[in-house]
């Protein structure tokens, strides 16, 4: 009764729409903050240590650049929150960047945009999970020399994981971020307190080591394209920031406000972070080389160059190695989270992209399993063989993965240009124009900032791997675009067709039979309830013994349907049947043709594998007959019991669109 | 009008049975010699020289049993040939050793035959294609450093010439087989003349090398070990001579004494061909060593050691290298075309395993192109995984060879002795009487001698690789077994089923819309035209803005088919459908559901992902439900028309069963 019920209110019988909603489970913003951030917020695991490395190659000397390009990469974190709080405002569907595209630049642009944030969910998972595997190879040397198997085992992990279905929200995936978050306060902010309050003597291991200088002696334009490159990979501290604009829907009202104030919040704790963590780094002397091997002198013979959070973490936790343990556990957890939010917006993502027709159609309706597990097992391949190409080392792989943020950033903010341009051009309401015309202001500072450093991380990373990200991103476009074309060319196609719209003057029907039993009776009963102008059965003979066998049962039997035997000279069923169907066809062509094929239902694949081979092919081959029916009458065996529902699993990325159902 | 009389011929209204036969190419004798005896003619390419290989590890002393092992083998081959010849007597049909296993000891009996020659069709490939690259190594030293690989290479081109179709028959077939055997006349001929005639001094290459016994003063047990395991590696040259028995409906009437015949060709040119070789072997001093590197002493630094027959060339046409291309093109030749019997043979073998439901039936069928392309690719996969995991090494595959021909040969003689015994109990004409006596006698000695080297074999390889043959025929045979009581079970449960035979009370058709376009129009006109009791149109809401388009179109149309809009929650299709369906099925559980799907039908397999996807998914879900047809109403684009017709081609293995058509 209850199952019946259910059926009832997921039914409209007559009435087009149905009013009542379900329950959503709409985010609060203390669950959104760390559904959206983790991607974000992960990256200040990485982006301070990369200015650092970059610095390394030009000598200890080059260090002291570090504070200003973080305030760089803060003040551009900062621009880039304040546009996107445009954003959320002006778009609350959830479309993000590439809705923000499409409707203001045009397609292409929105194509692009969705090229870039499709090479950006691989990279997302590859530099995430490498950046994991060198967190946790800092404190279990193992794991360091199995970086890249423990990194590829990790993506599987996280890919098998996904695919049996996980729910993204609830405290579960909130505790990670916000133990990281409290975990990195109380680090920097112990660690200050020891420096500053208490005066304590806090250096790290690799304090005092000597940094030799790949590149000493530069010229000035050489030292301002070093730390340019520096600056660009900072900015992958920008990272994932743009997420919050896909999940406007996911928050409780005001949806907007909450979700700019999160977005706030957001930006904040990141800069916060990201510049506590370069001064700390700076106070204990921390040295860190790009090639470590070669560059450092004075430390010890087995020295192995950690993360920078594992050094910070050490140095301030000396003493208590638990304190240690735990920045290291809670930064792995946090870079482990970011990657799986690849795993969900990667569906999101693939869902809009369908329903504009540039991916398969089926992608659209994300509750379909199979799509969704064919586009995690996709993103989860590209991202091993970018890990195991650039044998899971953040700092190559981060020479790939900005491009595409800053591509999107670029086009989005552009696109919001327009977009309060044209609403200035209609609005008359001078406390909406002003406010419109502020918004356009922090928009075109967004773009101008953006842009630039679109431009810089061009110059500075196109050699060094970015090149491999946009030829990605071109090969990307161009699958979509020609999908677009066919999908196009079909719809004219079908506008274009002629029919007459005639009803068939009279139904012919064929029932193929093989054997005289239960499915064949059955689908005899069935094609005679349909009555059809004329029924008949067919055989083909493929063995003289069976087909002589199954006539005589036949004429013994009750059964008033006419049997035909259809020869078959090579011994095969689609061909003679194909050619008798065409040939009825040819003697009545306004007539439309039924086959009605018997067909077993079982439970298991191997099952599968041993019946229906026949009826399949022959199906198959019948569908390129014009007027002709294929009616498949089906017997399920008792194995097909065995078949298991379909499970009733939450779809990806329901969370983070506001469609998850109470339950 | 050619095609619709062809389709007329092909067609048989009413009468049952059609009485004109088609043509068939029944082959002559001389045809039918080469067709048959390539793989059996081919193992004299290899089996003496295992004679010599095997008794090299006790020094050269030893070769002086080979003429002597040599005899034996032959005397073997007389009695097994003359066994054979009392098969295909009392088994015209083709059935071949499984027939008669069958009939005569039981299905299990017959299951162990059909597994041992699945594992020799298998091992035929490896050692046919691994004896031809060492033949070609012989004279190019490319592949000899290769060999591995070009034996692959060799199985991958064999693989895709048969995959594309290759018919075989006719002179084509014929020529290598006849060179082959003239080739090694000439030699063998020429070369005892050159040494009984003109008295030359025919001398080997390897003639004078000191061979290095790997096992000396061996015991007199260690040492008849030897000898009988050298026998059994000769008894390799009967592999291949029961092939005519599945091969009589191919010969010209009268079938049986022309099959007999041509097996008495086949069994008198093995036979002298056998000895010649180890004749002139001996005359001409050929030195051969299981361990060339090791075991041959006085070789110049760079020897490669030949094979036998290569030595054997060189040596005959010494001063003539023509002669000596010729004997190794025509042994490469006549070994791919071995190899490529087996290509014929398995889908031959499959199809009758899967008449008595060994086997899924489809591959019963032998017109079907994809069940007999998968059996190939099943067959070059294994046959290339032997070939890898034994470095092509003919005397490491020789090992696994010979257990299965020699079970199946066992199994056989036995049956026959059964069949006579039966036959003798109610014949009463004393002539036949007397023949069937005398064959009893010829078959009992088959089985004596068969028995023997079969125990002889197990013996002396088991260890030696003959395990792993067991093995898979052991697998082979359960997995086997298995299927036939999946069938047994199945057909048990429709025997047991219930079904009250009575018409479904009303029909109730619904037609699954997404778009008001061409193919729902004409879904809608033929679901209309098979005068359902209700009719109505059914669409899932996966997008509100989409369905409410629909909606507004299908109510300004003129279409008088309800619309009804199915909500679903988690955007997907099958599920709301599926319930929609149960629902209509419980409140009236005595009427049958119709369930019309429009469907593009497409040309291209990239197309066939961008569309239907939904569709193939929902209707294999469907048919898992009780009381529902799924009926597809195909629209054929533009592009189906790219699609291949299926070509004409005839079925694997026809030739060999007298199947082939004339064209």
């Amino acid at each position: 009764m209850s199952k019946l019920s259910t059926a009832t209110k997921r039914l409209l019988l007559g009435r087009p729409f149905r009013s009542d909603t379900l329950g959503h489970t709409l985010l609060p913003k203390r669950i959104a903050l760390p559904v959206f951030a983790s991607d974000a917020l992960s990256s200040v695991a990485y982006a301070p240590e990369e200015i650092f490395l970059v610095l390394s190659v030009a000598g200890l000397s080059a260090y002291v650049f570090t504070p200003w390009i973080g305030v760089a990469v803060a003040l551009v974190l900062a621009v880039v929150v304040a546009s996107y709080r445009q954003n959320v405002h002006a778009y609350p569907s959830g479309g993000g960047d590439y809705e923000v595209a499409t409707k203001n630049l045009g397609p292409t642009a929105g194509l692009t945009v969705g090229s870039a944030l499709m090479v950006d969910y691989v990279l997302t998972v590859a530099v995430s999970i490498s950046s994991a595997a060198a967190n946790i190879g800092s404190a279990v040397p193992f794991v360091a020399h199995h970086k890249v198997l423990f990194a590829i085992a990790a993506i599987v992990l996280l890919t098998a994981v996904n695919l049996r279905g996980l729910r993204e929200a609830g405290t579960a995936f909130a505790i990670p971020t916000y133990a990281f978050m409290i975990g990195m306060v109380v680090m920097l902010g112990w660690g200050l307190v020891r420096i500053f309050v208490f005066g304590d003597d806090v250096r790290a291991e690799s304090a005092g080591f000597e940094l030799v200088a790949e590149q000493s002696g530069l010229t000035a334009i050489a030292f301002v394209f070093l730390i340019a490159r520096a600056f660009s990979s900072g900015c992958a501290a920008l990272t994932g920031v743009e997420a919050i604009s896909n999940g406007v829907p996911a928050f409780r009202k005001p949806k907007s406000r909450n979700a700019a104030t999160t977005l706030l919040m957001l930006g904040g704790i990141a800069i916060v972070l990201l510049l506590g963590m370069i001064l700390l780094a700076n106070k204990v002397g921390v040295v860190i080389a790009e090639h470590p091997e070669t560059q450092l002198r004075g430390a010890p013979d087995d020295y192995r160059q950690k993360t920078l959070v594992a050094q910070l973490a050490h140095a301030v936790f000396e003493g208590f190695p638990l304190g240690f343990v735990l920045i290291t556990v809670v930064t792995a957890l946090i870079l482990v989270l970011a990657a799986n939010t690849a795993f969900n917006g990667f569906p999101v993502l693939a869902s809009v992209l369908a329903q504009d027709r540039y991916l398969p159609r089926q992608l659209h309706t994300r509750g379909d399993r199979l799509a969704f597990s064919n586009g995690i097992l996709f993103l989860s391949g590209v991202a091993i063989v970018f890990v195991w190409a650039f044998d899971a080392e953040v700092t190559k792989l981060i020479q790939l993965y900005i491009v595409g943020v800053f591509v999107s950033f670029t086009l989005s903010q552009t696109g919001m240009i327009r977009h309060w341009t044209r609403h200035l051009a209609s609005e008359t309401d001078p406390e909406q124009r002003r406010r419109m015309q502020r918004s356009r202001i922090v928009n075109t500072i967004g773009l101008a900032m953006t842009a630039s450093v679109l431009v810089i991380v061009l110059v500075t990373k196109f050699a060094a791997g970015a090149w491999i990200a946009i030829v990605a991103m071109v090969a990307i476009f161009g699958v979509m675009k020609a999908i677009h074309r066919h999908y196009d060319s079909v719809a004219e196609e079908l506008e274009n067709t002629e029919w007459d719209g005639v009803l068939p003057s009279r139904t012919h029907s064929i029932v193929l039979v093989s054997k005289l039993h239960m499915p064949t009776l059955r689908a005899l009963a069935y094609a005679r309830a349909t009555r059809p102008d004329t029924l008949e059965a067919v055989t083909v003979n493929v063995d003289d013994a069976d087909t002589r066998m199954l006539v005589r049962e036949w004429e013994r039997s009750d059964i008033t349907v006419p049997l035909k035997v259809v020869e078959s000279p090579y011994r095969e069923i689609t061909r003679p049947v194909l050619e008798y169907v065409r040939r009825v066809r040819r003697d009545s062509p306004r007539d439309v043709v039924t086959v009605f094929i018997p067909e077993y239902v079982v439970g298991h694949w191997w099952e599968q594998i041993l019946h229906n081979q026949s009826a399949l092919r022959l199906k198959s081959r019948l569908l390129f007959q014009p007027g002709v029916m294929v009616t498949s009458v089906p017997w399920q065996l008792s194995s097909s019991a065995h078949a298991h529902a379909e499970r009733l699993d939450s779809a990806p990325g329901s969370v983070r669109r506001g469609f998850e159902e109470e339950r």
